[in-house]
């Protein structure tokens, strides 16, 4: 069993972070203490992300609209990255991040969608197509 | 053109809004100003929420994961019966919540969870079924 | 020089609070720790709000914005009548708070401006003229 | 391994917990999902609080500081009966409510002096000898 | 009428934020999605700005407010400009920055200062005349 | 009197801030207003410092879980040399953020580590033994 949560772990992580070269939180925790930064990487990802209740793409845009209206840059930057690697398009992720201006405000807005022109500058994807001028 | 916001206004907001009988925030703008109230209106449900870009489904989920990290009870118990409205089911609206726990804490969680009790304790829905214990 | 302060304390207090009657924070800091409160009262209201370089009705829309997006509506409704008691008319109060839409999003609006109509209706006030439609 | 640490979690739980009447965080999430409830019991008691890397009076202290400048009450009203319990003195939590002022500022302060009473009336203890005047 | 609104924004925009060389929030937003970027624009800039319900310097120091206690220094800076343009003195932005500790506690404030002290580098306006002592 | 409150902050100040280099709060108020800086410095330092109902170490504590759930990283800097300062091991600074996750989430513990992190680089104290695991 706990080889199971383990090995859940070890595979939601490949399927989200896969060629994600930031720094990761559970490296991060780890270089402060081991054992914990091990425990939380095992719940976080193991547990919660592993769950089957959401399809991996809801799961990821909900993330994204919760860094948004928090201010997170440095989580959503690596949560942009796993949204794009699960099969989110650019669109829906811009949408999602426009769409939190009616709750969190436009400044958090600005921050997200800056951080958006930066992973699709890494990546070779910017400017995008927005010729969708009425 | 101004009618045809103005009648997208109207359907988004019947889409989402029908049969909730709390207070709307557009009735609350217009009870302390008629024109500004009306063109809140106009922007967030006519043109924020009648875009196509996102399933209604997902755009109340990206809302309701905003709204309980931001902790907006209130906002929140509107747009938990807004997403029953246009059929996210109790379990994806509940996971939407639990899955925030990693980015702004259990304290919002806790208090989201309650708001989604309220909710279905005024429509004769709960308890709900929790017995997916392994 | 002590004396000094603890008048312009006196004096700003009454000028922002003669009337009103809700449980004022110095009141709930005494009651806690006397020695405390006092300092509590003489910084916050003998130094920073006797201070002469904003008007009082200006310094008391920048608070209500600052309480407004916040969302601390408790501390706001104090406000609220503070404001009204240097001399804000209730339109400048709920243009101050709507202002803030762009910035902090709308449900800390919404909770804003229930807390006035919750002043305006121990004042009589309500509702107020509404009828600005063009 | 797994008893020991459902062991570990129920013991910690009776620690912080014993003779509280209000709803537990741990009941809310089991009557919305029985097995992601448990999970998170046995991480955040189980792991997170039975660590003895910080005594538990001062990670009690240090809790009451996130939930007053976050303002959680609810929360915080679980969290400071169980500072008492873990041998807190009402003075040292009191002190930690107000030493948060300089950061988060004095309405969620003043939110959290609200709940340290509402506890202690419960309890039978207010009002507290307040009487450090210089 | 619809002329009237585009008209009303770029008068609107060009009083605030003339001169201003930073990246504006339409530039971002229009990089994304041009409609909604100009809805955004046309909502935020012509319908919330363009009213005459607070003179501009009060509703910019409305803005600084909202924008020092959620700490949100990328769009701080812009307004810093924008109060500059309509006619606020430094040392009534500072004062409005100052007063919002009590509210939101001093780190913001912090962010805040040294955001004013960015803008008045760049306009060689800097350090000011701080010889206030008594 | 107004001698030994002056004479308490330089104390408190000197025990806290002792060796560290970075701008401090305090400069930063006075280059933009003398005399308000004084008075912040006496009353944060020389009042709430200086108060001797919390050891210093908890007190630091303390603030150091409020500075980490509020995002503050530059404050948080200060303090977590302050903490080190009046005796606070890493590993109690470093537990003591770890703990807020489950009110805060894990972004700001996330980014509280790396504002840790930066502190022990500087003083060539990284990195830290972290061979705790089981």
């Amino acid at each position: 069993m706990s080889n199971d949560i383990a090995d859940r772990t070890r595979k939601t992580a490949a399927l989200y972070f896969d060629g994600v070269e930031d720094e990761k939180p559970f490296e991060l925790w780890r270089s402060f203490d081991k054992e914990l930064g091990k425990e939380l990487s095992l719940f976080i990802t193991g547990r919660m992300y592993a769950r089957e209740k959401l399809p991996h793409k809801t799961r990821q845009l909900v993330t994204i609209s919760a860094l948004t209206v928090l201010s997170r840059p440095d989580e959503l930057k690596l949560h942009v990255k796993a949204a794009l690697n699960v099969g989110c398009s650019v669109e829906e992720i811009v949408e999602t991040i426009f769409q939190t201006f009616t709750y969190g405000g436009i400044p958090t807005v600005n921050t997200a969608l800056k951080v958006v022109r930066t992973v699709l500058q890494e990546k070779g994807l910017w400017p995008v197509d927005n010729s969708r001028e009425q």
